[in-house]
């Protein structure tokens, strides 16, 4: 097997590309399918300023090492969540590789700054831990974002996350999320700040590919919170379309970027958002003005209450 | 392991109902099915005279049965599509289930009335096989119909046919066909009859052991033509998330009839229909005024020229 671009013995081969590639090509293939990503949806400008969201896994740090390379201003931001060894783990990974490429990390300590970690957010609010993650993160990357004053936040959600969240929400119809889903959600006049998709076009076996090649050492493990998490079945499924028809995922995500989207116009509309009585970040008017973060905090007059 | 209804021993288990039935509450539990999915979808009325579409196969035998228990008046019509063996095979069980029931059964043989088979309309049109036996079923059964005053046409497609082919659709980006995929397709004033899906409620494990449970026999093997077909990838996907999460087929269905399609209404508007000139079925206007299935005939100035 050889390099499509120099005839060199090929270190991978990607189907969906009828393509292989030595080491070198395929680290500039990666950084061209980022290019043209943030190209194709209008992502970011070269001068503009990006926080990196960093969990210490594959795709978060190839994204990092891939704006970078292309000339991006970075900073990443890590977000301790408190998942035992796991976090401590992943944590180092993530300040190793900034102290590495001498680039500025910034670091949030959920139970520390927020005061709950995420098993605790979790009982406090009876979510799953994964949806109390997911609002921390948002709420925290946004936060910093904001008060930065950066132009965008840049998550390394892959080919292979978006694809199967685009089909979850699709298998439930749940019209308003898939309205939402886009490669760059765009900054809104109550303090949202853009983020930004640029991964969307490499899947996870090309993120990790990346980092091996590159000489990146990334948290491996699955967080152990995330165990029979349904996105798992979701991308089991997109593997056997994908084996039977390489291409598939890309084709999917694609289209539905290009035109399938617009027929999902208007179905988040109706949800009328109000100012969070807490934080002032926008917030459904059903929920009491206060937004899903805030309600994550414990309260105090819940003290000695919880788990009965 | 009971069955739900009687307590008597259960024959069969069905996850998404989280229920087991024995044989007789099993097939009582396949005519309500059947029943609530012509309800719901407003089908058809008790008194109108129903043409099913019959293959052979599990689901047209199962349909016929069911729809004959329901109290409907029915005619069977098979279509001969001159495949060898597979065509003998399913054209006697066809035959001996109309004799055995005592019911009429019309019989299209393709070769002798439109002069030509599958493998012959596929050479002369340049089409796949499952092309060309999909625009010739359609065709004859529309013709049937309508010159037989029949209300409505009942085809056998099943919950995991539909929700197959919607996520195919889906996966492409095929809006317009997913526009048009409903439980009911309307009547039209150029002459297209009703057609019906009753099934859409049952699995094709369940219309099998309808079959065998009820004495019914039917070719059980799969068309040789279909060998490979995308629509078997796609049923697999879907089996890897209905057997993480029973009930997935019916709810990704059941919630694109509801609320999903509706988001597409439109999507198919812009194709302008025209009457073929040779047999004036509607046709879309680009294809220089002849239908897809008066395309499939062999031409005689072709004669000698096919296959070079």
């Amino acid at each position: 097997m050889k390099c499509r671009k120099c005839r060199e013995a090929a270190v991978i081969e990607i189907r969906r590309h009828n393509a292989a590639f030595c080491r070198d090509c395929f680290l500039e293939h990666c950084n061209r399918q980022v290019a043209k990503a943030i190209k194709e949806h209008d992502m970011c400008l070269e001068r503009e300023h990006i926080l990196v969201a960093i969990s210490g896994g594959k795709d978060s740090l190839a994204l990092w090492a891939i704006l970078t390379d292309l000339g991006y201003a970075t900073s990443g931001l890590y977000i301790d969540l408190g998942i035992g060894e796991y976090s401590e783990r992943s944590h180092k990974f993530a300040v190793d590789f900034a102290n590495t490429r001498n680039l500025e990390l910034k670091i949030v300590d959920l139970t520390e700054d927020a005061g709950f970690d995420v098993s605790g957010g979790a009982r406090s609010s009876h979510r799953p831990p994964c949806s109390v993650c997911g609002i921390s993160k948002r709420h925290w990357f946004n936060k910093v974002a904001s008060e930065g004053g950066f132009d965008a936040i840049a998550t390394g959600h892959n080919l292979d996350d978006e694809s199967a969240t685009l089909l979850g929400n699709l298998l439930h119809w749940q019209v308003e999320y898939v309205a939402r889903q886009g490669a760059v959600l765009p900054a809104t006049n109550d303090g949202f700040v853009r983020k930004i998709k640029p991964l969307i076009r490499l899947g996870e076996r090309e993120t990790a590919a990346y980092c091996v090649l590159s000489g990146i050492d990334y948290i491996v493990d699955e967080c152990p919170m995330a165990a029979g998490n349904t996105g798992l079945a979701y991308k089991a499924a997109l593997s056997v379309l994908e084996d039977f028809s390489p291409g598939t995922r890309q084709m999917f995500l694609g289209g539905f970027l290009s035109h399938g989207r617009e027929r999902f116009f208007g179905a988040d509309e109706e949800v009328r958002l109000v100012s969070c009585r807490v934080c002032a970040s926008p917030t459904p008017a059903a929920d009491d003005a206060e937004c899903a973060y805030c309600r994550l905090k414990p309260k105090s007059r819940h003290s000695g209450f919880s788990d009965g």
